[in-house]
């Protein structure tokens, strides 16, 4: 295993140009980090120093720690190894293995106190010199850096004083300690520092819209140097930073925590339409021609044909329902080439699809996708208590207020609210990002809730295969969800009339020739659908208000960002 | 309504090139169809010429049939339609409203036979003139097209005799018809052609391998039409037919079913891995530098970045171990660019993917994925009978034989085998797909099992993240799992020392530099892991013994196939 020094993260590779202000705060960043890690490193040789008195004394730990050559299955012992997690009170007195990496360590005197971090639970163990610590056993423990993993045999035990630093209220009393996998000992950043209560100061970095004349880019940048200097000197892990060493940023407890939820956000997607009698399909992301017509795609050679990355299953999955396949859904990824550098923007993402036959009218679909999103978020609040509470620590935000029945609002409706409160909005156009918020404000103090339904889209802002309204052409049967005043979720009744189809295909100048396998499936008998789709990331970023979409993806994918 | 005639297939639209032979045999087929449709069209006509006699009379069937107008959230009545599966003896003397396609019709004098379909369900309905049918109205429901979208109105009754030719044992008595969407009067082909058992003819179609000589192809065509003769003149219906028109095909029976069990078969994965510990992940398909460094990726600009799409998300769910999610899967599509045509090979595929910590050897990982797979595949037994024998009508399939504990022989003892029985397989290098089929029947013979482990394969057979056994640096901690003599999985246990994973990757040939997030997420204390994925589409084409994974996949992609 070597020890070779951390190698600098290597810049440029992902073909960003850095301003120079970015630079320079990048370096600030780097040397506040170095000096924290000298002065740590400091405190540890002046540790060693005091131990190197005792290092001459007999050793009567021989065997009790050391490091473990490579696990490579060269044997399978009967031991269990319990989870930090599960260490509690009811293990007082056993001696238990557990396996978990050094989050803290530090030897005071004959005293070595050690935190171990498995997910985000963490447990203190202590070694005192003695019996079942040898001064050349502190010494070794000492040695070793923080994130490395470790096998630790211990007695639990129950502290004297209440343990407040860690999740686990007991102690570990080491009997034996083995290295199994060395960390370098400088990390790119330091866990705690990446664990710190967010700030705006993070939000704010990636936020730099094209749009935004660059002298307003740089003027946002001093309000965060300023902000940065204000927060008591503490080092704060800029999301690039984050981002380009990301496996060191997702063992943060917060991070840990939010993906666990998100994986349940899919679980209680699925157990709500399955229970519903949806089945689950998979449909392709190679697409030939252009994927519904649109801009914004990513091309490329399939062997000699050109093809592109689905931008949604929303062709296939209306397809799926013409072959009988009555109410389905998709999980999968999406891919946009949009050149968008926003908070909420990726250029691929998860999306959730559902599409379902209706029988007379489009709130059938709207009915049942507000109980799948009730379903969801109580269901989130049920079971992952644990998990929403770490995650505030980090990110602290208000609870989610989502009172039944769900509130549904027609886009008419909603713009009357914006023109009252003085606000311009073209009723035959789309909200843009700005009267989305301001809606969602408005719409908070008036009904007191976090979620609501607009309906009712102006035709222009919805793509050809939406259906009008039969008593207004110029709106549709469509809809969008909103969360914390952000959209989540879009859907709508579809067109299942090839003649309208083509009709509304035409409207939007796209080309019909290459979604006739689309149009020719409403010909051989059609049923009446709708359906939508979630975006997961969105979900659980503005259920918990991380403030950025890339909080709530574990590689994300921006225009500028292709590593890891 | 447009009623125009169908449009011819469109020919080339995949770039594919037609043999002469392809283009006589599809000519073929047409004419048949055509044959068939314009039989079924004179008996029509007849029928026809008969109700004329009666147009006259007067109609005690007025507003009881007709067409609706399009469906476009106009009102929502509180009717409530019942699924064609759902009607049994207990709504006998009841008058329910059903909304399903037409399957069939047939006119008998003053008696009209239709059967409705509902997925893989079906169900008779009669209509008498008399109080309940008019004689305009028997005309009209003898005009309506097979696979249009009907309401009907019924009464529930018992039949004189039992029903053999639908799934459901009463019948309905017509008490209101009326046409949701019309189909085309004429289909590509007829539901019920593509419903007949499958022959080895259509099997062998796809299977033109790009090594076989142009002169093998031509005479396996030969065999096929002769074949296809001898056939008591049914109509086939190809492969490549039932592609092009994927949406027609998908309403047959057995597709109905597969992929309701193949919904099933990712619900029974998730299951089981969320009860064991896993969390559900998301990595990235758009990737930068070169996937695993491999061949056979798709390329792609990614704004103004070289990309390529992931093959696997190896690399980054062994990430997401080394940023401590201890257990991760994730069902997602992966990217092939193998210009393989065979029956089992996609250029697009949904890979099931599992990685999980071990604590100190491979077999913690091969045990519970072996439990895993029993898992499914008692649970597919369990839960999806009524869909089995229904696939087993167009695919026959022997049991799926899997005695417990699961059969697991090291890659030598395999090797040992194939040399007993007198094949060629060098010890040091992967079997090929000639000698994986026969190892599979020497299996069966010997240990009466479909399902088998094979592990610790030869270095040469695998990846450069492969963990090497201790004992052999010629073998590996791999392992392949096989069903009917075919690979559906594929593991190991993984490197997780940067330096020895270094040194593989080099001895392999590839370059190091673009790997470099992926092997700097070892360096910060690493857990020993390993894991394994499953195709998805292979799981359910072997286990039905499906011929062809085209026939597990709703829309296939291979090197010519693009649309739809």
């Amino acid at each position: 295993m070597s020890d070779q020094p951390v190698q600098p993260p290597e810049q440029g590779a992902e073909g960003e140009q850095k301003s120079k202000k970015q630079l320079q705060r990048e370096k600030k960043e780097a040397e506040k980090a170095q000096k924290k890690q000298e002065h740590q490193q400091g405190q540890k040789q002046q540790q060693q120093q005091q131990q190197q008195q005792v290092v001459q004394e007999e050793d009567n730990c021989v065997g009790r720690y050391g490091d473990l050559s490579l696990i490579q299955s060269q044997e399978r012992t009967q031991r269990k190894w319990i989870k930090v997690g599960d260490i509690d009170q009811t293990l007082v007195n056993q001696v238990i293995l557990v396996r978990a990496r050094i989050h803290n360590s530090r030897v005071k005197g004959k005293l070595a106190f050690l935190v171990l971090r498995e997910n985000y639970n963490t447990i203190q163990v202590v070694a005192e010199k003695g019996e079942f610590a040898s001064a050349q056993m502190l010494k070794y423990m000492s040695g070793i850096p923080l994130e490395s993993v470790v096998d630790i045999e211990a007695l639990v035990k129950q502290p004297n004083k209440e343990i407040l630093s860690c999740t686990q209220k007991v102690e570990l009393e080491v009997r034996s300690i083995k290295v199994v996998t060395r960390s370098l000992p400088m990390l790119p950043f330091q866990i705690e520092d990446a664990s710190r209560r967010i700030t705006d100061f993070e939000d704010g970095v990636q936020e730099q819209k094209q749009e935004e004349p660059q002298q307003k880019q740089e003027e946002v940048q001093q309000k965060q140097e300023k902000q940065d200097k204000t927060e008591k000197q503490q080092i704060q892990v800029m999301l690039k930073t984050r981002l380009d060493n990301r496996v060191i940023d997702l063992r943060t407890p917060a991070k840990q925590a939010i993906f666990r939820v998100q994986s349940g956000i899919g679980l209680l997607f699925r157990e709500f339409l399955v229970e519903n009698g949806f089945i689950e399909i998979h449909t392709p992301k190679l697409i030939g021609g252009t994927s519904e017509g649109g801009t914004n795609v990513f091309k490329l050679k399939y062997f000699n044909q050109d093809a592109c990355l689905a931008q949604s299953p929303q062709l296939y999955k209306q397809m799926c329902l013409m072959a009988d396949y009555d109410r389905v859904f998709e999980v999968a990824p999406v891919f946009r080439a949009e050149n968008s550098n926003t908070h909420r923007h990726q250029c691929e993402f998860i999306s959730m699809d559902i599409e379902m036959v209706i029988k007379e009218h489009f709130t059938e679909l709207l009915d049942l996708m507000g109980d799948l999103c009730i379903y969801m978020f109580k269901g989130i609040e049920k079971r992952y208590q644990k998990e929403i509470e770490i995650i505030s620590q980090q990110f602290p935000f208000e609870p989610f207020k989502i009172p039944e029945p769900v509130l549904k609002l027609t886009f008419e409706e909603g713009v009357k609210m914006l023109h009252e409160a003085g606000v311009n909005q073209d009723p035959h156009d789309d909200l843009d990002t700005v009267n989305e918020k301001t809606l969602g404000k408005l719409v908070r103090e008036k009904y007191g809730t976090d979620f609501y339904i607009l309906h009712r889209y102006p035709k222009k802002a919805r793509p050809f295969y939406t259906m009008p309204c039969h008593d207004d052409p110029n709106y549709t049967l469509s809809y969008d969800f909103f969360m914390r005043g952000e959209e989540i979720v879009s859907g709508a009744q579809r067109v299942h009339d090839p003649e309208l189809l083509i009709k509304q295909i035409k409207e939007k100048g796209i080309a019909v020739e290459p979604l006739k396998d689309y149009i020719d499936s409403f010909r051989y008998g059609a049923y009446p659908h709708g359906g939508c789709a979630f975006g997961l990331e969105r979900v659980a970023f503005l259920y918990f208000n991380l403030k950025n979409i890339r909080n709530a993806c574990m590689f994300p994918r921006d225009p500028v960002r292709l590593f890891p």
